[in-house]
């Protein structure tokens, strides 16, 4: 069974008695992510998002609510647990889970495990192993790589490989953490000598993340047919970047300090099942791109493998904020802007044998659209810091100032289905100490 | 008190009454590197070498024989509790254990508890959190980026940054797993598109580990005056690397798959404690050379900040061995070949505000000398392939083969005491699945 098979799940006809499940939500009964939440004053514990409530996973399962061989899972001390479950008992989970928030006669049981979202504090669903990002926003690659090489934006490599590294995992927090300006090296051009002093070019980068499930055994490569399999969710990215510290220190072994010092996520694990309406084909590579080797090539990808998910960056100032504006929105565009597919990332990720464990997250890179209207971060949008943006309180921005609030939403839709969210990924930046 | 202090657990005269202590061992008891071992068929403990022998730490501590406020630590699945110890109670451990090894009287309680090490398992000591390895070693990124750029081999921030770069956690193995060749993308010069194919240019890298002990909170900066309080022990590092892989895919992120198949590190972890005695000035820098910014220099540090460790590494063919041959030494060096000190790199990694946390391990970057008898990696001493190294079987290398076994060793010396050594470091590479 592939993760993509749509069931009676995702009828849009299928109705929560959550009455905040019906309607302008982004988490109706169709979604059903998890996530790690403390109701006020209590422990961690394992959750599910529907409407504006978080249903306890770890009571239910010890009211017996949930299959025995799933009741482990459900009742961790983080998602680890459900991360780790093959996709057909993620599937099992996943229908018990909407039959008991559909069933009107399970209501009286279920409800008092009900809490309101907005009460419980959200953590960091599990420990994340190890942190890799790519690269694979085709426009954004082009973009940076412009700034830098305007006659040859993309290096030769990028339409062989999904270029990636290692990122840094102690780092990553949940949304809602305030985002310390990092110091560091930088060398401005005029000068001599580098400075040690507070980034001056801080910049959001707009990503997926990609929650890695079940793992692979060290030196057993994952083939691409099979690399669904270990996928267990999707977030929403911010790769927070010191652009000025990244211009000095990332020759000749990439990006360090520039990227280190804090990655903002999305709580919510919103699972492949979930989106499985919403699975489009990959975009065809243009006339004369290679075609990816054979370790990289799924006929079922390439029909499947992409998203119909809509990415929006929101940017709210200290000022916008006193003057009682919402949110300025910079960019908007779609999540088929990757050049490889999450299954390409994964398969290339364990092509020579790297072993994937659960809790690891891969982020895509920044996803821009070709157009202005879609880039994902501030350097592009500010062509370097060269044309700062205006906002409607009469501020310009080329990079973030302290109080800067970003805002990463995104949304799932297809015809005929419910649309569906990933909650918010949204930080603060507060000055440097 | 700093962890380089001298006490009379360095002394000479200090003797173990574990008789293979006494002489030629890398494990007299002024050593006492932490590991965790399994006796033959029972469950991994923390352990401690002396001489051919491993003492139980738990067992110790079940039977009282460690401070109360101890106990907790050494009887732990890992060394992440033992890492985890401030360096005041680190030291304490260790005069406890030394004076129990050497106090005749005690010998009958405490015999029972040692065990044959070559009866026993050795593992990683702890769960690493995140892998960071640096570029140190000045000769080294000399011989490479000569190899890239005669005219300019060193880039413009090298000795303003210490550079380093985030590695992959999850592969890193103790000494003795194989190591299966990787495949992976790679473009033969000639060739216009790529091919996947295993390495053929697999490479090992000499480096050093060092293993962080308590950790900083994230935001808040390690003054270099501080670094040593974070560093829990030293081990040796082999960064296998696939410089074919790596030529290809490297950039303009960084090495990735070509160096995250797998790395090999030595099991026992060296306290600094140990090495107190071997403490020496950090080379002065050549005339000429920026002085490092203020966050980065102490003069404690560059007057004791480098370590008297001399670096071996050895290489084993198949037709060696059966040949009845002993390894052949590839090269030897210091280990003060190195441009930045531990301190240095720790004060750097956590100047934006990054978290280090326990369990995290660093690589200094391979070491070479600025001769060719220090070279420390294939790479240097076939000079990227093109003039073979000859064996005393009569076969050459330029890279690794399969079946070739490289050991790193590493001594630290010093003119009245007592040698210590880190263990080793080894690992065969196995063809290709």
């Amino acid at each position: 069974m592939n993760w993509w098979t749509i069931d009676e799940t995702h009828d849009a006809t299928r109705m929560s008695w959550v009455e905040s499940a019906r309607d302008h939500t982004e988490f109706p009964v169709q979604n059903l992510p998890f996530g790690l939440f403390s109701p006020a004053g209590a422990t961690p514990r394992v959750g599910v998002a529907i409407g504006d409530r978080i249903l306890d996973l770890r009571a239910l399962a010890q009211a017996g609510l949930v299959p025995q061989s799933l009741a482990a899972a459900c009742g961790e001390d983080t998602v680890a647990g459900i991360l780790a479950l093959p996709a057909p008992d993620r599937r099992t989970l996943r229908r018990v889970l909407s039959d008991l928030l559909c069933a009107h006669d399970r209501r009286p049981e279920v409800e008092p495990m009900l809490h309101a979202a907005d009460a419980c504090a959200l953590h960091l669903p599990a420990r994340i192993g190890d942190y890799t990002d790519f690269y694979v926003g085709i426009h954004h690659a082009n973009n940076i790589g412009r700034q830098f090489r305007p006659d040859n934006p993309l290096l030769p490599n990028y339409k062989h490989v999904p270029i990636g590294y290692h990122g840094r995992s102690s780092s990553i927090r949940p949304s809602d953490v305030p985002v310390l300006r990092p110091r560091g090296q930088r060398k401005p051009p005029e000068a001599d000598t580098p400075v040690f002093a507070p980034s001056a070019r801080l910049d959001y980068e707009l990503e997926m993340g990609v929650w890695i499930g079940p793992g692979n055994e060290l030196g057993a490569p994952v083939p691409i047919a099979q690399a669904a399999d270990h996928i267990a969710g999707f977030c929403l990215l911010n790769d927070w970047s010191a652009r000025d510290l990244q211009a000095w220190e990332y020759q000749p072994l990439g990006p360090f300090l520039a990227k280190n010092f804090h990655s903002t996520i999305s709580p919510w694990i919103v699972t492949p099942e979930a989106l499985a309406p919403f699975r489009v084909a990959q975009p065809p590579r243009p006339e004369g791109d290679p075609q990816p080797l054979p370790y990289l090539f799924d006929a079922d990808d390439q029909a499947h493998g992409a998203l119909a998910v809509t990415l929006e960056v929101h940017l709210s100032t200290q000022a916008m904020r006193e003057a009682g504006l919402p949110p300025h929105r910079l960019s908007h565009g779609p999540a088929t802007n990757m050049y490889w597919t999450v299954n390409q990332m994964v398969a290339h990720h364990a092509s020579n044998g790297c072993n994937l464990t659960t809790g690891d997250l891969l982020g895509t890179g920044t996803i821009s659209a070709p157009e202005r209207s879609g880039f994902g971060s501030l350097m592009e949008l500010s062509q370097g810091g060269k044309t700062p943006l205006d906002l409607p309180t009469g501020e310009t921005r080329a990079f973030l100032e302290d109080g800067d609030e970003v805002i990463i939403t995104a949304s799932a839709s297809a015809e005929g289905r419910v649309t569906i969210g990933f909650g918010e990924c949204r930080a603060r930046i507060s000055p440097a100490r």
